[in-house]
Order: structure tokens, then sequence, then C-alpha cells
């Protein structure tokens, strides 16, 4: 599939409603448990996306569209959550995420991206070069990436419960 | 995390709407691509979700309740959706897996399941004794893969454009 900003912008903006929809009013088994040690649960994984919001994707666009002599990112800090959302309910992290993605998306949309911006460059710490186009399809797939995780750490909350059927469930085993 | 029936209803009763909210409108492309030959898109999951509500889960249930002699499944069609999702529209068939789940649940609540049911024992075609604590562990489970799945699926759409950034996003290596 080609990149195409408007079929980008129909997955970024459900995922809020799609994980309130998920994860609201659940037992607190299925929000705080994750994989093992050193993995996360629903709620971590929530407080992640939320500090991309505040912090990478949109600012990393606009350092593209910026331009200059200099596009390069700030590295992400992939464990901010666990500081940040201490001692805060799933329902206010939801409800934040849900309000930062809204916004961010308002402003992506003000700024009439056309084919001659999705080829700008930006410089990315770790892999040097790359486009517009390949961050907001990496936006997407982030989201898409975590909506498949947290559907894999609720579905192995049950790993015992199923009995024989694990082996039918590779999801159990992965 | 141990079996409980009302957690259990607390998934299986919102993924109607989760996938709803997902897929609905969405551009073709998100809706009928798979990850291949063999593979199955996001239409062709909620086919097989709605074949498991009319033939699998609920039946099953009211075998091992039934209990007699002999309390056998009859083997699912894991690929009936090919002939009875052709011609339909995903539209339809989010809304005819919404409404056969409902009912479904609704049937469940009704049999005011306790302790002792949720060990009592159906034959499996391929894994012999299981019982019903497993059976709605695995219910669930199945709904939890399949919204991974479908995750994934989308995901790997833009696998080419996120460009350099797929070493970072390993569900479109997977």
């Amino acid at each position: 599939m080609k990149f195409s900003l408007e079929q980008s912008l129909h997955i970024l903006e459900r995922i809020p409603s799609i994980l309130r929809t998920l994860l609201v009013n659940l037992d607190e088994e299925w929000i705080y448990n994750n994989e093992g040690p050193e993995t996360w649960s629903p709620f971590d994984i929530v407080g992640h996306l939320i500090h991309g919001e505040k912090t990478d994707w949109l600012l990393r666009v606009k350092i593209i569209l910026k331009g200059g002599p200099n596009p390069g990112f700030e590295p992400f800090d992939r464990f901010a959550q666990f500081d940040q959302s201490k001692g805060r309910s799933l329902e206010i992290l939801l409800q934040e995420f849900d309000q930062l993605r809204s916004a961010n998306l308002i402003e992506l949309k003000r700024y009439n991206l056309g084919e001659s911006d999705f080829v700008k460059i930006g410089i990315h710490p770790k892999f040097g070069q790359v486009t517009l186009k390949n961050l907001i399809s990496s936006w997407v797939v982030h989201d898409l990436s975590h909506l498949a995780q947290i559907s894999r750490v609720m579905a192995k909350q049950y790993r015992v419960e199923v009995g024989p059927w694990v082996e039918y469930l590779p999801i159990l085993s992965s």
C-alpha cells in the first residue's frame, strides 16, 4: 500500500477511542498485568503513547517542515511513562491521550501537506535520513503495533485458564 | 490471572464495537489486503468471528451444560468465511457479528453459571477433555488474538513506507 495522508489520518484519529472502548472500566488485572519482567502492561503502553504525542511524532514533523541545515530529531525516551504515569488513573491517561492526539492531528491537517512535503528530510538519531512520509507511516504502524501488543498482553493473562487450547492460540506462546 | 466469568464478559461484550471503531469507513486497502498468500484480511477475520458465534462457542457451552454420556463438540470450519462472506459488505458483517455476539452473551448470562459449572467437561475433537472454564477463557483469548492479528495485518500495509523505521517496528517482521 502506498502512503496516503488521508488513509493515515483515518487510523491515527480512531486509536484513542479504540483504546478507550477496550480498556475503560476493566478489572485491574486486565490493566496492570504485563507479560513478565521488563514488559509493559496496557497502562504502561497508554503512558508511552502519551509521551509520543508530547515529545515525538508531531515535533519531528515540525522539524522536517522547518528544514534548514540541521533537521535533527531529539532521541525519544521509551521509558518516560514509568515516572510520568505514576499515581494517575488509566481513565485520566486515556483522556489525556485523546486530547493530545486530537490537538496534534488538527495541527497536522493545518499544514495542508502535499506530495512535495512527503519527501522532505529529517535526521533520525539512529537511522540518519528519513522522509516525512516515513515518519507519518511509522506513527500509524506504531499505533497499530501497540494495539496488537495490548491485545497480546491481555490474552496472556488467561494462558493457564485456556487449558489445552493453548495449542490453537499461538498468541499465548509469542 | 484466574478465570472469572464477569471479567471474561467485559472483554467479549466490547469486541464488536472495537472492531466497528477500527474498521468502518476505511479505504478498501486497509480492509481487504492481507499478509500474503494463504493469509487473512481484516474482512476475512470478521467473517471468521461471525462463523464462531454461529457454530462454535455458545454451542459448545450448551453441549457441556447438557452433559450426558457424549458431550462431544463438532469440529469447527476455519475457512467457512470465504464462502459465507462473499459479496457482502464489511459494514453488514460487523453488524451481524455485533448482533450474534449480543444474543449469545444474553443467553450465556441467562444460565447463571457458577463455580460448579466451570469445571464441567466437554470433549474437544482434537484435545479430548476440556472444561467450561477452558472454553470461555479461549473465547476471550481468541477475540484478543484476532484483534492483534487485524492490527498486525493493517500495520504491514505500510511495511515499505516506514523506510528505515522497520528496524524499530518488529510487528512488520513478525
